[in-house]
């Protein structure tokens, strides 16, 4: 299929405004650039290996995946340094890590014993060599590990045959992890155990980065796109939200509401305030509810009201789960369509 | 690949237990016919054209599907008798759907003027009959009109040259919405316009249709394999849901909590009671949050806590949206897998 312009698209489909994304890019990597940090982009958000190469290209050390199978797309389309910020667990999945290991460096996070000896055994059946980091713990309290545990961890790593230890990794990285990561680096060091890496991540964590200077790389995902929620929590405006879903009505039989063609198949179903997504053109619409294939729009508090066969552009609550839900993603400058991208690494679970 | 066991799979995987998806196939279509309505199952449940045929080998009438794209998949699987129960709009979609009806007997449903003209023009540019029903609106206040406009609608449907008016459509059929439906029948009857279909749907309004004994057929989804939605609101027993999502255990850090590999990526973000799935093996535990590849639970509630590397099941909150998430699900009996299926109309937005 061809496409000249949006208008030439079906509802519902993924645009990506282009001059919004290289401006996104260029802002993270000058970030970064300035305080001397590497930038490795998540490529969770977009899940396109052409995308990466526009992050590549203008500076980027390196890419994050947060699966095997994602690693795997990215390695076959060219790509040599993948981190995996993840504890691989499973014998098939930590085969297919050593595998993809002996084609590319790859660099994945741990944070038990179990999952070491995993990777480790995996590693050696293959003869890989596998990049190994321990994650610290965060205010997140979702992964991670005690600076005590760390150093055990990393003792491990070093004494496995097959594992190489590449440093620590934080997320989200915010400042309030710097005791912590002081810690842990002295005990490190205190064991003459050398720390190459100290990986950061997160949007939130992005105005962080200076108050943390031990970290040697950012991991981010989400500021290639933006989205309401980032908007939301004061990461960047509206106007650098460059994924917009175009969505059109199809129903509109009562007064001040009507029926979009995008639903929680399209737009996903995370909220913010109730709200399942902040419509472009109405920014006094709600998006109330979503059904699959249906989203219910209150347009009450609007001076007008669109009518069946109407388009608009939605603004996504959390755009990486919105690329995830869709084959392509449509590349546009204004109306024009410059580029349909193929979500190479779509819904890749394991 | 293949996997002789549900413990050779990787995680997370959807399993779905055959000895109950035949048995909730078996009761519907006996309901059903014990009512002397047909069964159309919706397919948005499973997206897997083998499962509707053995929807229709137990009995069913044809299928529904909710995106024209749905239906090209399951056209090409060879089935000729599909329902769009939804406003189709916009020029490629509607000419998508005119190329379908030559191929097959297809029904969609309408509930405005312009998405009635929209179609007919379609119809008429390839020379195809597209059946056409009414939606009358229901307490779900989403789609569909008064019995007035019924009226109107199926006197310009009739009035088209390409067009079948094929009768009144309802979601969700409860029995609170009879006066309305017999008062458009009424209204239809009076204008000597002959109803040859009343199709019903919903799961919660199966326990309805033998108050409307003005229903021909009923179309519903979830039935085949149930999910915590369908329990919460009374329709099932957790005994009767067929879809579980085979999770492992990636981090146990924290006395009492531990993280799955399995998050909106894989069981997607709707909630019942702020939780985002049951877990078959620990009724007490609590998936309290996700991230996009992290399923975070509380045990405290339970006896045991399970350990990295162990896996469990969870039943989702909402089975539809799970398998648009997932490429393949696996049929299985006990732990024995039978049949790997691909989700071959998964993700079809349009």
């Amino acid at each position: 299929m061809t496409f000249a312009t949006v208008q030439d698209l079906e509802t519902p489909s993924v645009l990506i405004d282009l001059d919004l994304m290289e401006a996104n890019i260029a802002e993270m990597q000058s970030k970064c650039d300035a305080l001397g940090i590497a930038f490795r982009p998540h490529i969770k958000t977009h899940k396109i290996p052409a995308i990466a190469r526009r992050q590549l290209d203008a500076g980027a050390t390196g890419i994050a995946c947060q699966k095997v199978s994602e690693a795997e797309v990215f390695a076959d389309a060219g790509f040599d340094d993948i981190q995996i910020p993840y504890n691989i667990v499973g014998a098939r999945k930590t085969r297919r890590l050593a595998e993809l290991a002996k084609r590319a460096k790859v660099t994945v996070t741990v944070d038990s014993q179990p999952v070491i000896d995993g990777i480790a055994a995996a590693a050696q059946a293959v003869g890989a060599t596998i990049y190994m980091m321990v994650e610290l713990v965060s205010l997140g309290q979702r992964t991670g590990t005690t600076p005590e545990a760390a150093l055990a961890h990393a003792q491990r790593i070093l004494a496995a045959e097959n594992l190489s230890f590449a440093g620590l990794m934080i997320y989200p990285s915010d400042a309030a992890i710097r005791p912590r990561l002081q810690q842990t680096l002295a005990l490190l060091e205190a064991a003459g155990i050398p720390v190459e890496q100290v990986s950061g991540g997160g949007s939130g964590a992005i105005s962080d980065m200076r108050l943390l200077p031990e970290l040697t790389e950012m991991r981010v995902g989400t500021n290639v796109f933006w989205d309401w929620n980032s908007v939301s929590a004061g990461y960047a405006g509206f106007d650098k939200c460059a994924m917009r879903v175009r969505a059109s009505v199809v129903s509109a039989n009562e007064p001040g509401r009507v029926i979009l063609d995008s639903g929680s198949k399209s737009i996903q179903s995370e909220t913010i305030e109730g709200q399942f997504g902040y419509i472009a053109e109405y920014p006094a619409a709600r998006i109330y509810k979503v059904n699959e294939e249906h989203g219910y729009v209150d347009f009450s508090a609007c001076a007008a009201t669109p009518a069946v066969g109407d388009s608009l552009h939605i603004i996504p609550v959390h755009t990486c789960v919105v690329t995830n839900l869709h084959n392509q993603l449509f590349g546009v400058r204004g109306d024009r369509i410059e580029v349909v991208w193929d979500v190479a690494a779509r819904g890749l679970v394991w």
